[in-house]
């Protein structure tokens, strides 16, 4: 199947969720040995995932994050704390076990799985690395469109593959995350163009950027909202224009989550930067989204709004890898087993059903 | 060992954690393969533990939540929602693993201790049950003291006990929580005593109290300061006149695993009232403690305040059992597991040492 095609036969399975699950959720919780309500949003999750299962009795089984990585023709602009280099660096890193998102995955039973959809330098054939490299990087977006629109189509089909390929897989929950040095610039872009609002109110510090850098940044997302701006009126159109290889296949791996009906976790910035492209290309891919946490790159809120998502967490980080992700499936896991396995007041002959079921 | 001199040998073991060791953590940080600081508070986690532990390389082994149970006096005067045939009731559930903190706390494979500090209800001898029964319940602390000093004694030793026993069993992180019918009333109490604020500021719905309930329950906190209020001069004497068997037993809890050097996780607003009665006993208690999760409860963040502790988690929850401890000992094993596994810069070739180091 093409990478177009598999795009096209997507978009059309992705349905919104039948809110009367939600409904009948909402009615179990009530039935549990806790007053109503009391376990606040682990049980807005538990109901979320009801409705996205659309049953009362689901597990989570084989919970996975993929993590996409691809280099960004932006970095010629100076806009990157890190070398470009640190791309692959880091993806070996990754494969020997070795980052942030490894040691959290590890904590916390989550299969990992690294694909690399572009980067810069090309990495000889490992076992663990999925290899999907659509093109050496994208082009400078502040002179050209970043990708064309067979790259972005390829892009986006990778991540749909890689969530079809999880459902195929058992996985019953989701979460994805990306590496790719200079790319809070290209998130930043995307904000911009996603919200409208300008290059200084979306762009933060990345790694860690000092003034300079951050002039660099938002100057060159400044640039690229001025090169491009006749073209930017589709999600599709950003993507060629001002995107990413690994952003595109966020994006791919949202709609992919959606089409197979199951919860997927964005993870900060950058990874909502996809997020947010798949809610513009199809609006019930929200109802499949959840936010992991809320990164401190300014631009975040502003995409959280976006996809209609409160984040689980508030750690102050900006790592990106998933780790956010990683964290915030343990939140889900938590809320999923404390629905689905407590037990009611009339099974454990506690007292206080009627309060319960009067109390909302 | 009597209680007394369990408490009286307890205290002087406690000490503050050596701030250098945090230092050490803080420089380590800078070689591990992530930007400086991009975990966030991650970081400062596995640097607090790192003070606790003295030590860069650490493990969280066999993590450990103790529930502590008792019944309330002040349940006399109508505070309370539930029955309080719901205590043991529940106690019953939690060791049947029915209730909210066994599907979270098997969901995070987090051994869980129940422990009798003092129910109305006699249970029967049950293998799973640690029976430390001080009283039947407190005395109602609108009218007299809720308990002896020698009750009150006997309870900050059980959780003593319990942490000793955790620190002998290997155990290097600690949580816990509480059950008792009307025990929010009494952690009002103990808020308002602790620190200055009106019954009304410090008083909330606990297990979904309607306006009556709320009108009851702010009277007995007045009433309760009003009846006590000469001799209210120490966190011991507040415990006596208007505390818990159980809050004294977290209070004994976070004594003895800071007198263990280990780190401990509160949970909500009534086992924070303990956790800041220990504070008050002792301030370097405060070095030892983690604040799990932000309760809706309004005087918790007065509590929070009192311990000097930020709350790690925000889910609007306000169950107690120790459901914010569990949820959030999961980011302590991962703070945990990332500060001391992942690679440093050298280690992996990743570029970028330099800047880490420059950054900060």
């Amino acid at each position: 199947m093409t990478s177009n095609s598999l795009f096209t036969e997507t978009l059309p399975r992705i349905q919104a969720v039948d809110g009367s699950w939600r409904q009948r959720a909402e009615a179990r919780q009530l039935e549990l040995t806790k007053p109503p309500g009391s376990l606040g949003r682990l049980e807005e999750i538990a109901n979320r995932c009801a409705a996205i299962f659309e049953s009362l009795s689901f597990a989570v089984t084989r919970p996975r994050i993929v993590v996409f990585a691809a280099d960004h023709g932006v970095c010629a602009e100076g806009v990157n704390l890190f070398p470009q280099a640190v791309t692959a660096q880091m993806v070996l890193n990754f494969l020997s076990h070795g980052a942030a998102i490894n040691c959290l995955a590890r904590a916390g039973g989550i299969e990992l799985k690294m694909v690399d959809v572009g980067m810069a330098s090309s990495l000889p054939a490992i076992d663990a690395l999925i290899q999907r490299r659509v093109a050496p990087g994208t082009r400078n977006f502040c002179v050209e469109p970043a990708m064309t629109e067979a790259e972005t189509l390829a892009a986006i089909g990778v991540g749909i593959e890689m969530a079809n390929q999880a459902a195929a897989d058992g996985c019953t929950l989701l979460g994805f995350g990306e590496m790719g040095i200079g790319n809070t610039t290209t998130a930043s872009a995307l904000t911009a163009a996603l919200t409208g609002l300008d290059a200084a109110t979306v762009t933060g510090r990345g790694a860690g950027a000092d003034e300079v850098i951050m002039a660099r940044k938002i100057g060159a997302v400044e640039r690229a909202l001025a090169v491009h701006a006749e073209r930017l009126s589709s999600p599709l159109n950003m993507l060629v224009c001002i995107g990413g290889l690994e952003i595109g296949a966020m994006c791919g791996f949202c709609l992919g989550a959606a089409a197979n009906r199951l919860p997927v976790l964005t993870d900060g910035f950058i990874a909502t930067s996809g997020a947010a492209l798949a809610v513009k290309m199809h609006p019930a891919v929200r109802d499949y989204l959840f936010a992991a946490h809320s990164s401190i790159e300014p631009g975040h809120k502003h995409l959280l709004a976006l996809i209609g998502q409160r984040p689980l967490l508030d750690l102050q980080m900006r790592l990106g890898e998933g780790t956010g992700a990683a964290l915030a499936m343990k939140l889900v896991e938590a809320a999923v087993s404390a629905f689905t396995r407590m037990a009611t007041f009339t099974s454990a002959g506690v007292s206080g059903a009627e309060i319960a079921a009067g109390s909302q």
